[in-house]
């Protein structure tokens, strides 16, 4: 069901970074479900989480082990331990520790991870039978194993990677990511890991992942429904041999595109990506006075069932585009200045169907499988965008039969 | 698709209230798609009307009509006249303006009211045409013909009718609605026509109006789309024996509690009749600080895609509950306190799955057509409940197809 490019990239290996993948087992015995993540000593760490008041177990102790210079990282798919209480937090603590002592470390250093059907409990005896095996594989080279290891009902494996260049020294970034429903992340995706080599600091680190997890994670959207689980993580290694980036520079600019470069690609691959997706579209609100009003008005949109399903349709309604904008919430809109285009388009303006408008026009673009749709709210001077994707029967399928 | 018992009633006449109907042949020619109500001299009306910012051209003139006693509601299905800029305001007018002409009446005494697709100019010359036939037919007795006359992608007439006693006096109220799909109402629902031959003034009826149509038609949703057209009006010719009901009457909380009921039914009846729906689902949440608080966490489930489908699936997947509330907002939740039920069933206590729970208890529950989610916050003393429907194949196919 992927939508247009999803091509699995050349992951360039990350000095300092090594991932090694088992099968414990949890839901399926066919693939790898166990991906341990380790990172040299003296890495950086940065993480986003998301704000679900009921959060996961593993969200808990992974914020919490996060101030402990964490080196490993430990993911399970096939069960995401939420909505478990009391036994879910033991649960988590415990296969930190069976990690800890496969890798003679610390259970502090460890931050879990998983993702998969919510409320039933975490198999540890399986996670800790199939350990040893994922610790005995841990390379540079495996971002491909990884990248399989931690899908659910993903249709494709997600990656992302590239080379930058700081005073001469190549600095590398790669990640992936995994997530096909219960997405609307906030302050994360579902599972994001992202890796560098590059020295800097923890609290640059995750100045870099915070903004670039605002415009790129947080910026998508497929049901609406905000995980439990949601997690962004990016490790530096410091192992390039690039000097270390410290908040004047302007290599730190140069880092925090790279960041945001590679997570917006794992974020639009998460669309490309969404249940049932049919099509991709870029809602793009233009001249709004702020950044929460475009993102308000783009998220009205994008979650509207009856925006999708005529996308789905191919079906030009923009009738229902404009009732979402009316019912974005946004005080005291001028409708007869807003403007709405399907691509170059003009379908809305003076507040009704554009004079230069025809049906064949709209049903050309909606024909597409990548449509943009922008809505000019003539108040401001602020642009977000919000990728989303149409509403299928596909998605009611994979939904309805999820468990069984 | 219609969810449970949805029998039209015996519509009571009402003494005053005059409905007639005629074929415009304005979406289709098989069905009546024109109706007009006649108020007797002297009677009061109040209206509740949709917050949608892109509230359609005849909403807008219905809200200046109602300031000037109005006599004659004019509602066409199959067009909303909607996203149709100035020629819609236009339409509008005239579609007034020559009722008016018929009923030799003023152009101002006229409420006109639209619903079907939005963005196509109104037909105002084929109303023209079929309006006679509807005002020659103008009879007490049609409100069976006015209910069918106001569908659009409804699959049943809706219909509520009750008799009450004021001072030995009979009372009646009778009221009509549609609306299957962009449905949440804010204010008001699609559309929903009450009458009762109470003598009572505009303020008293609009305060009796405004206060049912909170607690009714602003506590369903079946898709979260909140349409440009919803309009709720309550009708009064004052034709009954019963004395006038004054604010300090018991007399009033009797009338406004058979306000209420009506609009309950109406409302309902919407839900049983949501696009695609094959269960009902009543959302409510009790013990919360205040009663945004408690629509807030309600809504949250009632439009959670991923909670729909499951009971679509009849799959008891509590966890998306769960991770619905989680996700709902509400500021500083103490989440151990939690519990959700299933009917009679604890499903989340402590903060996961409730010990008792068993997965045959969920599967019954969920196996029904109508089933109870109740959400105990533990933090007040409000309770909420809003009504929804699941997320099937056929809301997809529904509105995919809606405009072929």
């Amino acid at each position: 069901m992927a939508v247009g490019n999803v091509t699995f990239p050349e992951m360039k290996k990350v000095s300092g970074i090594k991932l090694g993948t088992s099968n414990a087992g949890i839901k399926q015995t066919e693939r790898d479900d166990l991906v341990v993540i380790e990172m040299a000593e003296g890495a950086t760490c940065a993480g986003v989480f998301t704000q679900n008041a009921f959060c996961a177990a593993p969200v808990h102790i992974a914020k919490e082990h996060m101030q402990q210079s964490p080196r490993w990282l430990l993911i399970n798919s096939g069960n995401a331990n939420a909505g478990t209480g009391q036994q879910g937090m033991q649960d988590a603590k415990a296969s930190c520790s069976m990690l800890a002592a496969v890798v003679a470390g610390e259970d502090k250093q460890v931050l879990p991870f998983s993702t998969g059907v919510i409320g039933e409990n975490l198999p540890v005896a399986k996670i800790e039978k199939a350990l040893p095996n994922a610790v005995s594989a841990l390379d540079e080279g495996n971002w491909n194993q990884a990248a399989h290891g931690i899908m659910t009902t993903d249709t494709f494996a997600k990656g992302a990677s590239l080379i930058i260049e700081l005073d001469g020294h190549p600095v590398t970034l790669t990640g992936i990511s995994k997530g096909a429903g219960m997405i609307q992340p906030n302050m994360a995706t579902m599972l994001g890991f992202v890796a560098t080599d590059a020295k800097i600091s923890q609290g640059l680190l995750q100045k870099c992942l915070s903004v670039a997890a605002e415009q790129s994670f947080n910026r998508i959207t497929v049901d609406g429904d905000t995980s439990t689980n949601d997690a962004c993580i990016l490790m530096a290694s410091g192992c390039s041999t690039a000097p270390e980036i410290t908040a004047e520079s302007e290599n730190y600019s140069l880092f925090a595109q790279a960041v945001m470069d590679v997570c917006k690609r794992l974020a639009e691959l998460i669309v490309r990506d969404g249940e049932g997706a049919t099509k991709l579209m870029r809602i793009c609100v233009e001249q709004a006075e702020s950044n929460a009003e475009a993102v308000q008005v783009a998220k009205t949109i994008a979650h509207s069932p009856l925006v999708k399903t005529a996308f789905f349709a191919s079906d030009p309604n923009w009738g229902r585009i404009l009732a979402a904008v009316g019912r974005s919430g946004i005080e005291n809109m001028e409708l007869d200045k807003v403007e709405i285009y399907l691509d170059d388009v003009c379908i809305v303006k003076n507040g009704g169907r554009a004079d230069s408008y025809t049906e064949e026009q709209g049903q050309q673009v909606m024909n597409q499988e990548e449509i943009l749709v922008r809505v000019v709210l003539a108040r401001g001077k602020v642009m977000q965008e919000v990728l989303t994707c149409d509403l299928s029967y596909d998605y009611v399928k994979i939904n309805a039969e999820y468990r069984t």
